[in-house]
């Protein structure tokens, strides 16, 4: 496993998503690591998350865990394939998302630990598509697909 | 437009939603309307919704209001197409979301207005297909796609 948080690597002035930035005081701070050929992020939302019906965890929180650890996973398959640890102290890499589907495949228990993967479909230039499932337990909650774009560089402006 | 919030017709039982639950006390209470051909939601994130980098609004904050503005346009499309008011007192119709595609088209910004509207593509029994459009003033920042299904009768329980 990655020593450090996909997110951790993220340059200062890039890191301040509600959803994962490590500067945004007020967020959930997702972290997402590279886990030999695929990326992991664990989180477990708060009750008040609920989806229309109790129990649940609503749409909206499901697109941003997968939309998050999304751009982290393509962050950590192009260090991958440029044979670089996440965080070495070189030039940073930032991917933003360009379009995101999610499949809601059943309702996603609310309660629990949700685990969040990625799977590196493709990585051309600047693009990355990225494959996106998301558990509770031994059940397949939700589905996703991303196109995710690299920022140019520099990104520590 | 509909005098009432689609939202506001859901049934109790199923209008717990964080993102547009009347029942939610912590949550956004996204409030969607008929208006004419077209279904329209406004709301202002507040500034702790940053994205990445500040000043824009991030993802998962977009995609939660596509997704709940998705399934409540679902719902007035069905009233409509049956020639119902929005919380007519009658049985009361709930979509849930299969399927929502977001594309990001340009950064989105944070601490003004956004409106989310929603077109029907759709109705075919109980498989909606929606349209919908993200605007800050004259911008489009977002752009989605939804199938949403219509939650089998009775849905008062």
């Amino acid at each position: 496993m990655s020593a450090q948080a996909i997110q951790d690597s993220y340059p200062p002035a890039f890191a301040h998503c509600y959803g994962c930035g490590a500067n945004n005081q007020h967020g959930h701070h997702l972290k997402s690591y590279l886990v030999g050929n695929e990326t992991v992020a664990r989180f477990t939302p708060d009750l008040k998350y609920s989806g229309g019906v109790p129990d649940h965890v609503y749409g909206g929180m499901i697109a941003s865990l997968l939309d998050c650890h999304g751009t982290a996973s393509a962050a950590a398959y192009a260090y991958q394939k440029e044979g670089r640890q996440i965080g070495d102290g070189r030039e940073p890499v930032r991917f933003v998302t360009a379009s995101l589907k999610v499949d809601f495949k059943r309702p996603t228990p609310l309660g629990v630990e949700l685990v969040v993967r990625g799977m590196l479909r493709s990585l051309d230039g600047r693009k990355a598509w990225i494959d996106l499932v998301l558990t509770a337990g031994e059940l397949t909650c939700a589905t996703g697909e991303m196109l995710a774009i690299r920022l140019p560089e520099p990104v520590d402006a």
